[in-house]
This record gives structure tokens, sequence and C-alpha cells, in this order.
């Protein structure tokens, strides 16, 4: 409620009565927008009390501002400030309002440019929305989630957890990620090395500010996870790209680099990389890891969709071979349950560690206590492992699903390579079918294309869109190729 | 699961029967903690067809394993590796791990200690804990969240929600809290001049990394919130402190530095400051808005706990006078719900707004959907503002209950105003009672306060901590006080 006893001042030597002054400044307030259209008035047994008048003088000042329509009464719920008034002469608290800057904002060192992104496309609720590659909401624990709140035994033992200093993540949780992590990825980590993060994004973000400084070197592929370029410019990094191709990432291009001159870090997907899914070769992984341990640079090796794997097993991220301590191993809990369920984390030697620590309490004292404790559970009683179990099977299904849409109905319009396991296809559209019309066209179709579009300038063949297809329904595919069929017709 | 495929490779030229081989291999996998203790195994029929040999191959290696201890057989469920095997000549797994970095991780120009604190104090449940001041989790909308998951209807429209594109925040979350602070602090904002972030911290870190360049000149009081002059110093600011007393941040003291040199920025908390509580008198205010107006810094105005006052009204905050867009005015409503609920918010001016949603994006890609609806619909149907009436009225209760105990049993130690409002008392004890003694004495007799100690080398009166009395009920807060006079007499 406003604070209407200091707002409000009557002054008992003025000649207006009392509720007129009453009325006068209330209307003054609502012109100045500071009451705004909608706002319930207190009753006037509380407004009466508030500014210490009578309440007969309130209800006076009320029935006048009504007389004058400034407010409307609700029945049984009292008096509102008129919803469709048109604010008259908007004064102080009015655009151009005290939020309108007038200084500089942008400074010098701060690289901060809102990404290369398809512009907001409002979607309808008829429209398909076709994702980056995000995991079915249908399969997620969200029953599992709603018990743990409703549960007294738990939930009271959470509400102590929940107020300790944070240290990168509740304990527990820490315990249970590094048994997951080294069950499924020949890991062998321990509780300490892990940083509990929202999502393997803060993970990346913490990494490199943690480990990069102005003018540093970082090597990317071209294209890259966009949002990672991001990261390492806002850091003060300058990017080299090397090429990928069907093998992955160009080992040969980051060795004449490197010959050239030293570089602080390399960001890399191996598993299936983003945007283009494409899985590193063990020939280019060995090269690699010779060549970290050759010129003793920092890798971030993001593996954010290891869990879903459709042909073979998965093979072990580089983190699984000596490095000393110079790979960052990223992933996330988030691409296994929901985009909501904001979980991921890091893993890093005990000096990156604690640096991480640090700073992630400065950008998020601590995570959600209920959702890292039936994370840690789900993980403890196996409910982890049949959920991607089953994740595993129906996304396997809806791969072989669109893959074969994509064939049958799109070949005149895009390129394609089935991805080994993931969420996404990487749809390459031929160079006569710019990808900016594209997303344009379907949007317009009612197909909503919401991942990052990837175009290189003056490479007709870098012209693609990822495809998530794990959260689709097999209706849902059909009616968004049938889309894309009927826009390249 | 590992890759037992990749892992374990048959030859069958080999002299040794395959059996042999499979149990040798996994022996060997063992040791070297890659398989580690209490890892199932795949079912034997699993195991066959993983690395394509007879499935009797498979159960003959399993009671090899067996016979020698190396697993055991549980009932129902398998196999697994022997929990309490000592792990044998730990090698490229172990530790010293592949995550022990030999390189150097502090870069220059990256300034990220950890603040100091208290030393970790593991708590045992029979200990009391006081907090900083935090809300009672008791008081917390837990049951509505666990409504939200389980409601159909209402799950299904997040689920759509969680999978587009986040701009800074729910748009209905970002609507329904412009409402919620145009009624309560007379501002007059709208959706889009506000970015939701993970709590206050999030804010205050985001406004300071889009705002602060390296060598930015910084002014806050001392003592002050820790956090905050971290993340400024992390920054790359510098920081200059100015006093606190009775009526809040000595105004002088940053005119004098005004007139020497410019700054970037100033971090004030004016309504209950952290952590001595002050709230900044009118006089003080009206000197920093024509500071403000005549030398154009910004502020980030702290405003974590407006919400609970207790004696008076809420002073409004500096950003509902005109301030030209230099004031970032920054609140929690984790503050008013419990610590795990982190939904904090900033608002700024559009040029300020903008990069904090483009830094945010890469820092955290989207917040928790259901928690953001969750607290929309409590704006928007008024249970939050029954909330904030029923904490307040126990919090108020809570208030005096703390400070009569104080003052009949601890004056011979401490020393303390009562608060006007908010969740703590911030406790100055005398000084020949230094505080990090006190905290090791309480620590042993079972009082655990977890807020951040403060004290001024060279200054005996500021030996400080903060009692928050919120989340406590009578019992406690009399435990606590009992044990502080028992280890203060």
């Amino acid at each position: 409620m406003l604070p209407y006893d200091s707002l409000i001042v009557v002054d008992k030597e003025n000649q207006l009565p009392i509720y007129k002054q009453i009325t006068n400044r209330l209307i003054g307030l609502i012109q100045k927008g500071l009451i705004p259209p909608g706002t319930f008035f207190p009753g006037t047994r509380q407004m009466a009390e508030l500014i210490t008048v009578n309440r007969k003088t309130i209800i006076n000042a009320y029935e006048e501002l009504l007389t004058e329509d400034w407010i409307e009464s609700i029945d049984r719920k009292g008096y509102r400030v008129t919803p469709e008034l048109p604010v008259i002469k908007p004064r102080s608290f009015q655009p151009p309002s005290h939020f309108s800057s007038t200084g500089y904002v942008s400074s010098e060192g701060l690289i901060l440019q809102c990404p290369p992104q398809p512009e907001h496309r409002d979607t309808k609720s008829s429209d398909i929305v076709v994702n980056d590659g995000f995991p079915d909401p249908e399969l997620a624990p969200f029953k599992e989630i709603s018990k743990i709140y409703r549960d007294k035994g738990i939930s009271s033992r959470i509400k102590q957890l929940m107020c300790l200093r944070d240290q990168g993540g509740l304990p527990l949780l820490k315990d249970a990620a590094a048994l997951f992590l080294n069950e499924t990825r020949g890991l062998n980590i321990k509780k300490d090395d892990i940083v509990i993060t929202r999502g393997a994004q803060m993970a990346i973000y913490i990494t490199a500010t943690v480990l990069l400084s102005k003018g540093d070197h970082v090597v990317v592929t071209e294209p890259n996870y966009v949002f990672a370029n991001d990261i390492m410019e806002n850091a003060g990094a300058y990017i080299t790209k090397i090429g990928i191709d069907e093998e992955g990432p160009d080992m040969d291009q980051l060795d004449q680099i490197l010959k050239k001159s030293p570089i602080r870090m390399l960001y890399i997907v191996p598993h299936h990389h983003h945007p283009t899914t494409i899985t590193m070769s063990a020939a280019r992984r060995q090269k690699l890891l010779k060549l970290i341990e050759q010129y003793g640079f920092y890798v971030i090796e993001d593996d954010y969709d290891y869990d879903f794997y459709y042909k073979n097993s998965p093979i072990l991220p580089l983190a699984s071979a000596p490095h000393h301590g110079k790979i960052i191993y990223i992933g996330s809990f988030t691409k296994l349950l929901a985009p909501s369920i904001r979980i991921g984390y890091l893993i890093a030697a005990p000096d990156i560690v604690k640096k991480a620590i640090a700073l992630k309490r400065l950008i998020d004292l601590r995570g959600d206590t209920f959702i890292e404790y039936m994370l840690a559970q789900m993980i403890i009683n196996g409910d982890m492992a049949r959920h991607i179990n089953k994740s595993n099977k129906l996304y396997s299904h809806r791969c072989d699903f669109i893959c074969n849409l994509l064939t049958q109905k799109l070949s005149h319009a895009i390129e394609f390579t089935k991805p080994l396991g993931g969420m996404a296809v990487w749809l390459k559209f031929k160079s006569r079918f710019p990808i900016n019309r594209i997303l344009n066209d379907a949007s317009h179709a009612g197909l909503c294309m919401i991942g990052m579009p990837f175009r290189r300038p003056g490479d007709p063949n870098d012209n693609g869109i990822r495809f998530g297809f794990a959260s689709l329904s097999e209706e849902e595919m059909t009616k968004a190729v049938d889309i894309l069929v009927k826009i390249t017709s």
C-alpha cells in the first residue's frame, strides 16, 4: 500500500474543507500517475486512521471522487481508480521517467552487445514452436517436485538447509552428481571438484570470467554456440575461429594457430557440437589432448547433451583422459529434465573451483534448495537413470521420425546429417533459401523456430538452424515440416 | 552407464579364455577407479549384448569376480562393485586427478577473493542457527508452489512459456511486479523498466558489471554489505568509503569526495542499511538527490527489505524522486518469501535495461518459470499483500521480543538500536568481546551465527554482527540469547 499518511497532508488552517483537500490531493496523485489506474484505495476506516481524520471525511472525499469519475466502486471490494482513466498531464513519474538516462552507459573495456538473434516473434497459441533442442517437459519430474514441496518431513529439512551458506551447491547434490558423472562418464571426481550452477550457461560464464582477462586469446569453432562467443568477448578476450567438418573441429588449424601465438583457452563441444551436432572423431580427440599437453592452454569442454545417444555408446569426455587440470568439464541437468529446471555444473581443478564458488556467490547467493534436493534424490534412488532410459527411447524414435520426414519431404531445400544423439537436427538450407527469409515466412505460416539462425557472411553453405525434435509429437513435427515444405515450394 | 563396449575389447586370438579377458579388464577398470565402488554392473544379458559375446561368458566372468570379492550380488538388483573395496594402486583417474591444475589461474585485472567470512562452522541439528535476516520459511508459499506444479491446466501453459526465449523475466511477472512496486513504493514504472533476476544479488552484480569498467571510482559506506564491495572490485572499480551515523550515510563526506574527483557510482542502502539497519534521514536523502543532479553519477539503491516496517510507514525510495535515470533501483522478493525462492529485480533507464537483459542471458538463460508464474499470481490475486501483512505482524512481534530480551539480559556486552523495520538487529559487542571470539565460543556452545561478522581494524566500536530474528521462534531467540549471556559472563 502507498504510504498515504506521508502523501496526504491535511492543513487545518486552510480555508478548503478537509475532505476537499484530501480529494484534491488524491486527484493530484492520480494525475501524476503515483496512484495508477486500477489501484484499490484503502477502506474508508483504514484511510481515516492512516491520515488521522474522521471516517466521515474520507467517505465525503471518496464520494466526490466517484462523482468526478476518478474512482469506481466495486461490490464488496471497495473503491479503485478507474482503469480506463487517461492519465492527464503526466509529470514527474511519467515517461520520460526518472529512469530515462542522460549519461552514457557503455564503458571502455566492456563489450556487451545483444547477440545477433531472430527478432522476437510473438507466438499465438496455435503456432507450432520449434526450439533449439530442449527436452520434452511432458517427461519432466514436476509431480516429484510438487511432492517434495508438500512433504512435511522433507520440506522441514530443506527449510534448514536453505538458510545455511551456499558453497557452490547443496552438498548432497554435489555428492550425487559426482556419483552420476563417475558412473556415466568415466570420470573419477569427488564432491569438492564440482560447482553447481544455473544450467551450463552459468558454468560457462563463471569459468570464462574466472580464467580470462582483457586481451586473452580464445579459440572457438565457426559456427559455434553464439552465447559462448559473447561470454568470451564480454570477459575481454579476442576470438580466433577454426573450422569444423564431419570429423569435428579442425585440429590442424588449431595447431597452426598455436605455432604462431599462445592461446589462453579453447571452447569446444566435442560430443554433439552446437549447432552442427557433429561428434568429434577419436583421432581429433587424441590430437587435441596432445596439443593441450604440448601448449598448456585451458579447455572448456561443453558436454551439454552427453546422456542422449541413439546408435552408439557415447564417447567418453576429453576430461576422462589425463589433462593436468587444463580441462574444465561443463554439463547440465536442465537438458535432461526441463528448460525451467536450471541446474548445471562445472568440474575443474581445485584452484578454479575455489574461485568459481566465490564468483558464483557474487552472482547468485544460493540455488533453489528444493530443486537441488529433488535432483539429488532422483540420482540416488535411480529415478534419474530410469528417466534417461525413457527419454532416450522416446527421443530416438522422434529422431528417426523427423529424419525420415525431412528426407522424404524437404530434400529439395535442405541438407542434413542424421545426428547420433542429442535433441536437434542441424538443418542447412540451400543457398537459394536464405535462413532469415525462411524464418520470417515460417513465422507468418504459423511455425515459430526460436533457435538461433546461423549465416556466415560470404559462405553460402552456412545457412542453417537447429530443429529441436525431442519435445515435439509426431503430429507437431509433421505440421512443422509441412509448413517448411509449403514455404520452400 | 559406462560405455562398456568401448572399454572392454575382447581379443579372440588371445590365449586367455574370453570370460577371463573380461574379468581381468573389469578388475583393471575397478582398480583404476573408473568403475567406482558401489556401481551396479549391467545385467548379464545387457552386458552380453553390449560387448557382443555369449551371455554365458558374462555369467562366468561375473562369477569369477564374485569369487574374488570384487563384486557382490544384491537380491533382485544385480551385481555391484563391493562398496568397501580398497582402491588398489590408484592410477590415472585418482588424485592427483586430471583436475589438479598445474597452471596459474588468477589473471591480471581480475580481483576475486573469497570475501572475509567466518570459517565454515558445521552445524549439528541441535544447534540454533541465527542468520543475517532471512524471512521465516514457515510462512513461505510452498503449498502454493506445490499446487502449481500439480495443476494440469496451469502447468501445461507454463510448459509452453518455459520454451520461449527469456527477455529478462516472465512478462506476466514483470507486469505484476510493476503493479506491486507502483502501489507500494510510489514509482511509476512499466513492465519494460524491469529486469527479473535471481535475487537482489544478481541484480547488483549485473548492474555493476554493465556500468563499471576497470579503474572506475565507486563510493560505498563503511561498514557495508560485503558482497556488494566484492562485486564492485570484481568489476575493476576502486572503492572509497564514507562513514555512517544514526542519520545514515555521511553526505558531507560524499560531497568532499566529489569536489576532489568524479565518481562513477554510489552503492547505497538508504532504507534499512546493511549491516547497521540505520534509515537515512530525509535531509540526507535530499542532499544526495542534489549531489546526483549536480555531479551526475550513478546510484545503486539497494532496497532489499522495504516491505517490513514496524513503527512508521516506510520512506519512499530515492528512485521515486526525479533522478534523470541515474538511480538503479534494486529489490527482492526473496526477502519476502524464503531464501530458496530467488527472485529479485532491477529497475533502470532503457539503455541499462537493454544491456542488463543481454548480460543476464549470458549468465543465466532463463528463470524458473513455475516460480515466476506463481509469484505473479500471488501479486495479482492479493496473496502477496496478505502475506506481507501477516509477516509484518509476526516480525514486528519478534522484533519487540528480541529487543526486550537483549536489553534485559545482554546490556553488559552489547549496544544496539531497535530497528524500525526489517529482519535483523545490529548487535555491536563491546570492545572487550572481540566478535570472532564471540562467534567461536557461541559455536562451541551450540549457537551458530551465520551472518558476516564486522570488525574494523583500529576501530573498537565496530565489532558487530547482525542477529536475524524474523525466522526464529521466541524459544529459539531465548536460547540464543542465553548462550550469548553465558559466554559473555
